[in-house]
């Protein structure tokens, strides 16, 4: 094999992707609470597929065509919907071997965002290993895609994005000269030791109470509980091995 | 004094400013290579009064009316300027006195659009304890508006913006609950020792020596060595105690 030289880049929020977009590149998303690690989980329960949309209108026009449909606002199931956005709701009574709907308006902005790039993965911690290797077996430019919050940066998804990039960069065909990949190294080097306390103590936690995701921060900040790496093909996420 | 709880943000680059954007609040703009570095540079050595340009036009009609210009583009200084962007070329001899025209398109523009908040500070390594003194005494919500680098992030502002945070935040009249911020200390927590040697290991230096910028990296990377505060005010930059 060629020795390519592939680069990495970290793009903080949605906000900033214009200045990333490479369609060549692989782009891997994050939002780690909670929707690409309630993902993730959905397909470690053997959900077949996942379709997500941005609005609640449109989570509410699948259900009436009867999808299974994961709808919250402001940490309260819609009361159309089957279950909230937590990935303790996709349990494989509920939803193995089923098509589900998920409502995330940040993270289907952000799949419609890279869309055209060359393939769109779906990143955690809870794949943290399987999805590298993947990236490693691709052999391209890399973009990961921070979900933030409200178009702003936050803490776990760029210690995520340190994370991954550390791994990929133990491959010599990988480099960077990004200075937000640089800085999310820096973050994850203080944060490896104990990834959930260091979201815990750093990120605002008024906002993850506000929102009710502080019972999910401690399974979100887990590595490599699956293998299983979702990507988006057409409309639908699916596991890798389905594309 | 009452018990006022004073906000502390960090915007990573002028594409996020949207989401910042607080009237009420001090904004400190900040481009540690070259700009802010600079321009405290041309105050410490007795200019009177800046006049920061966006465009090397509007440099060259300020050179026609018999400005001094300091104006260059990648490294190179126009052949109508008087001299360059480096502090270096801001010698009491040639600036002493006099009104001179900076051209700084990234600069001029974060100045642009903060404007219309309360005050607007320079803010470099440079005056970051006399800085940080008058923010306090100010008593307000602090925007800390990273220049960046083409609309990015990059690491020697969000260093600086962590360094000046982490000094307000030993006043209890000040706080945070943004995810910048605090990644901005941590990334400084491992700066802090060597800031120079930090940027020079962890910033892309690809960029830094592209655009001839490495020649005053240790120089714009050195703390406190003034307690003038350049401000803005109605399209020129002057020192606080003249405004």
């Amino acid at each position: 094999m060629s020795q390519q030289i592939n680069k990495i880049e970290v793009c903080l929020t949605p906000a900033l992707y214009h200045s990333f977009r490479n369609d060549e590149a692989v782009v891997v998303i994050v939002d780690i609470l909670r929707a690409t690690s309630a993902i993730c989980t959905a397909f470690m329960n053997g959900v077949d597929k996942i379709i997500p949309v941005a609005t609640i209108e449109e989570a509410k026009r699948y259900k009436e065509q009867d999808y299974l449909v994961a709808a919250e606002r402001d940490g309260i199931v819609k009361d159309f919907a089957d279950f909230g956005n937590s990935p303790y709701n996709f349990t494989p009574d509920r939803i193995a071997g089923k098509t589900i709907v998920y409502s995330t308006t940040n993270g289907t902005n952000c799949i419609q965002l890279a869309k055209d790039s060359h393939r769109v993965y779906i990143g955690a911690f809870l794949n943290l290993d399987a999805l590298a290797a993947q990236i490693i077996e691709d052999n391209r430019d890399l973009v990961i895609l921070c979900a933030g919050w409200k178009d702003k940066f936050n803490l776990e998804d760029t210690v995520y994005a340190g994370a991954l990039a550390e791994l990929l960069l133990k491959d010599p065909r990988f480099h960077t000269v990004c200075d937000s990949t640089k800085a999310a190294m820096d973050l994850w080097s203080l944060a490896r030791e104990n990834p959930y306390q260091y979201i815990l103590k750093a990120a605002q936690k008024e906002r993850l109470q506000r929102n009710g995701l502080d019972d999910v921060i401690e399974y979100c900040h887990t590595l490599n509980i699956t293998s299983i790496i979702p990507v988006y093909q057409d409309g639908f996420l699916v596991k890798l091995e389905d594309a």
